[in-house]
Protein backbone atom coordinates (compact mmCIF):
# COMPACT_ATOMS: atom_id res chain seq x y z
CA UNK A 1 0.00 0.00 0.00
CA UNK A 2 1.46 3.89 -1.08
CA UNK A 3 -0.12 6.65 -0.09
CA UNK A 4 0.98 10.33 -1.13
CA UNK A 5 -0.77 13.55 -1.53
CA UNK A 6 -1.23 14.11 -5.19
CA UNK A 7 -0.02 17.92 -5.65
CA UNK A 8 3.69 16.40 -3.86
CA UNK A 9 3.81 14.24 -7.39
CA UNK A 10 6.30 16.09 -9.88
CA UNK A 11 4.51 17.93 -12.79
CA UNK A 12 6.25 17.09 -15.99
CA UNK A 13 5.28 19.19 -19.04
CA UNK A 14 2.74 17.71 -20.98
CA UNK A 15 4.16 16.99 -24.43
CA UNK A 16 2.35 18.37 -27.65
CA UNK A 17 -0.33 20.14 -25.41
CA UNK A 18 -0.40 24.11 -24.45
CA UNK A 19 0.17 25.48 -20.66
CA UNK A 20 -0.52 21.93 -19.41
CA UNK A 21 1.36 19.61 -16.55
CA UNK A 22 0.69 15.96 -16.05
CA UNK A 23 1.33 14.30 -12.95
CA UNK A 24 1.38 10.14 -13.10
CA UNK A 25 -0.43 9.59 -9.70
CA UNK A 26 -0.34 6.03 -10.09
CA UNK A 27 2.08 4.06 -13.12
CA UNK A 28 4.43 1.45 -13.94
CA UNK A 29 7.09 2.89 -11.97
CA UNK A 30 4.78 2.56 -8.73
CA UNK A 31 3.94 -1.38 -9.74
CA UNK A 32 0.25 -0.08 -10.92
CA UNK A 33 0.37 -2.64 -14.34
CA UNK A 34 -2.87 -2.62 -15.45
CA UNK A 35 -3.92 1.08 -15.22
CA UNK A 36 -2.31 4.09 -14.31
CA UNK A 37 -4.24 7.30 -13.12
CA UNK A 38 -3.00 10.68 -13.82
CA UNK A 39 -3.70 14.17 -12.34
CA UNK A 40 -3.79 16.45 -15.32
CA UNK A 41 -3.49 20.56 -14.77
CA UNK A 42 -4.27 23.00 -17.61
CA UNK A 43 -3.11 26.84 -17.06
CA UNK A 44 -5.57 29.64 -18.04
CA UNK A 45 -5.22 29.70 -21.68
CA UNK A 46 -4.69 26.53 -22.41
CA UNK A 47 -5.17 23.35 -23.75
CA UNK A 48 -4.39 19.27 -24.42
CA UNK A 49 -3.81 18.17 -28.22
CA UNK A 50 -6.65 17.42 -30.58
CA UNK A 51 -5.59 14.15 -30.95
CA UNK A 52 -6.45 10.52 -31.12
CA UNK A 53 -4.84 7.15 -29.45
CA UNK A 54 -6.10 3.81 -29.74
CA UNK A 55 -6.70 3.80 -25.78
CA UNK A 56 -9.75 5.22 -23.60
CA UNK A 57 -9.94 7.85 -21.18
CA UNK A 58 -11.83 8.20 -17.59
CA UNK A 59 -12.36 11.75 -16.35
CA UNK A 60 -12.79 13.26 -13.42
CA UNK A 61 -13.11 16.77 -13.03
CA UNK A 62 -11.57 18.10 -9.91
CA UNK A 63 -11.63 21.65 -9.99
CA UNK A 64 -12.16 24.40 -12.94
CA UNK A 65 -14.22 24.47 -16.10
CA UNK A 66 -13.05 22.23 -19.35
CA UNK A 67 -14.52 22.43 -23.18
CA UNK A 68 -14.31 18.83 -24.24
CA UNK A 69 -14.06 18.77 -27.69
CA UNK A 70 -14.99 15.57 -29.83
CA UNK A 71 -15.89 14.63 -33.26
CA UNK A 72 -20.25 14.92 -32.54
CA UNK A 73 -20.01 18.29 -30.63
CA UNK A 74 -18.60 19.22 -27.28
CA UNK A 75 -19.19 19.23 -23.57
CA UNK A 76 -18.68 22.15 -20.88
CA UNK A 77 -17.91 20.44 -17.63
CA UNK A 78 -16.45 21.40 -13.99
CA UNK A 79 -16.02 19.85 -10.89
CA UNK A 80 -17.65 16.56 -10.23
CA UNK A 81 -18.26 15.91 -13.88
CA UNK A 82 -16.95 12.37 -15.51
CA UNK A 83 -15.87 11.55 -19.01
CA UNK A 84 -15.50 8.67 -21.18
CA UNK A 85 -13.28 8.93 -23.73
CA UNK A 86 -13.59 5.54 -26.56
CA UNK A 87 -10.29 4.14 -27.74
CA UNK A 88 -9.51 6.13 -30.88
CA UNK A 89 -11.66 8.65 -30.49
CA UNK A 90 -10.65 12.57 -31.14
CA UNK A 91 -10.38 14.53 -28.40
CA UNK A 92 -9.03 17.70 -26.73
CA UNK A 93 -9.55 19.15 -23.30
CA UNK A 94 -10.08 23.26 -23.15
CA UNK A 95 -9.75 25.33 -20.15
CA UNK A 96 -12.88 27.40 -20.68
CA UNK A 97 -12.35 28.89 -16.85
CA UNK A 98 -9.97 31.99 -15.14
CA UNK A 99 -8.58 29.00 -13.02
CA UNK A 100 -6.79 26.52 -13.32
CA UNK A 101 -8.12 23.39 -14.70
CA UNK A 102 -7.71 19.93 -12.49
CA UNK A 103 -8.74 16.75 -13.49
CA UNK A 104 -7.80 13.32 -13.36
CA UNK A 105 -7.30 10.75 -16.21
CA UNK A 106 -6.73 7.24 -16.45
CA UNK A 107 -5.63 5.21 -19.07
CA UNK A 108 -4.86 1.28 -19.30
CA UNK A 109 -1.33 0.17 -19.36
CA UNK B 1 -17.25 10.21 -25.96
CA UNK B 2 -20.27 10.23 -22.57
CA UNK B 3 -19.92 12.69 -20.05
CA UNK B 4 -22.17 13.08 -16.68
CA UNK B 5 -22.41 14.25 -13.79
CA UNK B 6 -21.29 12.20 -10.89
CA UNK B 7 -23.80 12.68 -8.61
CA UNK B 8 -26.24 11.66 -10.78
CA UNK B 9 -25.39 7.61 -11.48
CA UNK B 10 -27.14 5.53 -9.13
CA UNK B 11 -25.60 5.25 -5.95
CA UNK B 12 -26.03 0.87 -5.25
CA UNK B 13 -25.91 -0.28 -1.32
CA UNK B 14 -22.08 -1.74 -1.06
CA UNK B 15 -22.51 -5.23 -0.25
CA UNK B 16 -20.22 -6.05 3.31
CA UNK B 17 -19.80 -2.43 3.93
CA UNK B 18 -21.63 -0.75 6.46
CA UNK B 19 -23.51 2.77 5.78
CA UNK B 20 -21.51 2.83 2.24
CA UNK B 21 -22.75 3.44 -1.41
CA UNK B 22 -21.10 2.78 -4.92
CA UNK B 23 -21.47 4.47 -8.02
CA UNK B 24 -19.92 3.16 -11.13
CA UNK B 25 -19.35 5.78 -12.94
CA UNK B 26 -17.27 4.09 -15.96
CA UNK B 27 -17.84 0.24 -16.42
CA UNK B 28 -18.65 -2.76 -18.58
CA UNK B 29 -22.41 -1.74 -19.35
CA UNK B 30 -20.80 1.71 -20.66
CA UNK B 31 -18.02 0.28 -22.70
CA UNK B 32 -15.47 0.53 -20.28
CA UNK B 33 -13.25 -3.37 -20.45
CA UNK B 34 -9.76 -2.29 -19.02
CA UNK B 35 -10.97 -0.65 -16.17
CA UNK B 36 -13.86 0.59 -13.96
CA UNK B 37 -13.97 4.14 -12.08
CA UNK B 38 -16.16 3.89 -9.41
CA UNK B 39 -17.46 6.80 -7.01
CA UNK B 40 -17.21 5.40 -3.23
CA UNK B 41 -19.48 7.62 -0.49
CA UNK B 42 -19.09 5.94 3.28
CA UNK B 43 -21.65 8.14 5.59
CA UNK B 44 -19.95 9.05 9.14
CA UNK B 45 -19.55 5.93 11.07
CA UNK B 46 -19.21 3.90 7.93
CA UNK B 47 -16.74 1.19 7.07
CA UNK B 48 -15.77 -0.52 4.06
CA UNK B 49 -15.21 -4.45 4.76
CA UNK B 50 -11.91 -5.02 6.28
CA UNK B 51 -11.14 -7.53 3.43
CA UNK B 52 -8.41 -8.82 0.06
CA UNK B 53 -9.39 -9.32 -3.11
CA UNK B 54 -6.87 -10.35 -6.22
CA UNK B 55 -7.20 -6.56 -8.11
CA UNK B 56 -5.59 -3.46 -7.11
CA UNK B 57 -7.25 -0.35 -6.00
CA UNK B 58 -6.32 3.43 -7.31
CA UNK B 59 -7.59 6.15 -4.98
CA UNK B 60 -8.21 9.32 -5.12
CA UNK B 61 -9.66 11.15 -1.63
CA UNK B 62 -12.56 14.16 -2.77
CA UNK B 63 -13.88 14.51 0.46
CA UNK B 64 -13.94 13.88 4.20
CA UNK B 65 -11.54 12.02 5.73
CA UNK B 66 -10.30 8.18 5.57
CA UNK B 67 -8.43 6.05 7.84
CA UNK B 68 -7.14 3.41 5.44
CA UNK B 69 -6.21 0.60 7.14
CA UNK B 70 -3.57 -1.85 5.74
CA UNK B 71 -1.21 -4.81 7.08
CA UNK B 72 1.23 -2.58 7.98
CA UNK B 73 -0.46 -0.17 9.78
CA UNK B 74 -2.87 2.81 8.85
CA UNK B 75 -2.96 6.06 6.97
CA UNK B 76 -5.30 8.61 7.58
CA UNK B 77 -6.03 10.72 4.24
CA UNK B 78 -8.12 14.05 2.84
CA UNK B 79 -9.15 15.37 0.11
CA UNK B 80 -6.58 15.58 -2.47
CA UNK B 81 -4.52 12.49 -0.90
CA UNK B 82 -4.64 9.20 -3.32
CA UNK B 83 -3.65 5.78 -2.30
CA UNK B 84 -2.53 2.58 -4.24
CA UNK B 85 -3.65 -0.53 -2.95
CA UNK B 86 -1.71 -3.74 -4.09
CA UNK B 87 -3.45 -6.99 -5.43
CA UNK B 88 -4.02 -9.55 -2.09
CA UNK B 89 -3.31 -6.90 -0.29
CA UNK B 90 -6.11 -6.65 2.95
CA UNK B 91 -7.36 -3.19 3.16
CA UNK B 92 -10.38 -1.68 4.98
CA UNK B 93 -11.28 2.55 4.39
CA UNK B 94 -12.95 3.81 7.53
CA UNK B 95 -14.48 7.21 7.75
CA UNK B 96 -12.49 9.48 9.82
CA UNK B 97 -14.30 12.81 9.66
CA UNK B 98 -17.51 14.31 11.22
CA UNK B 99 -19.01 14.45 7.29
CA UNK B 100 -19.39 12.49 4.48
CA UNK B 101 -16.14 10.34 2.64
CA UNK B 102 -16.30 10.52 -1.33
CA UNK B 103 -13.53 8.65 -2.94
CA UNK B 104 -13.01 7.28 -6.48
CA UNK B 105 -11.76 4.05 -6.76
CA UNK B 106 -10.06 2.53 -9.83
CA UNK B 107 -10.31 -1.16 -10.72
CA UNK B 108 -9.23 -3.36 -13.12
CA UNK B 109 -11.62 -5.32 -15.09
Amino acid sequence: MDVKRALSVPAEKSEGAKDTTIRWLWGKADGADKFALRLIEVAPGGSTPHHSHPYEHEVYVLEGKVRLMGAAGEHLLEAGDTAFVRPSEVHQFVNAGDGVLRFLCGIPL
